[in-house]
């Protein structure tokens, strides 16, 4: 294999690196529920940016795009409901403990 | 503009918000240092990915794919250098705090 054939060969890795790292992020982060250190605004528009990947790569016809986001799309989104869904039980509870 | 017009431009906008996207996360981690809800295998097989996809990138003179990867890569980078040295730093005082 030539190191341009190499080079050329590099898009699958990275798309299965890119792809499937979410799923320890999304393993952790149901289990622990522990979304204090995520950031809401990044996981927002990740989740839709990987929405706009799968329909320009429906339109497309590109099965490369469209098998990738169609797995980080239910990572993405698992990740950004917990986080939406802990922050909003923490200001429920904070409201609850306050003196009325 | 027609459907089939702006579908194929979708391109754009996904490529800014999944490029954009760790901004967020990248000055959260950076301010507060919080990396226990984080996953490092999830950070360091996306910063491996993004350096793949940026070789790749420039083997196919694809300047769209450096330019979102290059804008990527050091956001990726410091969420995951944090979290690695943060990690470090609990392991470090945990054992001093262990009787002898």
């Amino acid at each position: 294999m030539t190191t341009d054939q190499l080079l050329h060969w590099l898009g699958y890795p990275a798309a299965c690196l890119t792809t499937f790292a979410f799923i320890p992020q999304a393993w952790l982060t149901l289990r622990t529920r522990n979304v204090s250190g995520i950031s809401a605004l990044t996981y927002a528009a990740f989740t839709l940016g990987v929405v706009l990947w799968l329909a320009y790569g429906w339109h497309e016809r590109d099965w490369a795009l469209i098998a990738a986001n169609t797995i980080t799309l239910p990572l993405a989104a698992s990740i950004l409901w917990t986080k939406l869904r802990e922050d909003a039980r923490a200001r429920r509870s904070h409201r609850e403990r306050r003196p009325h």
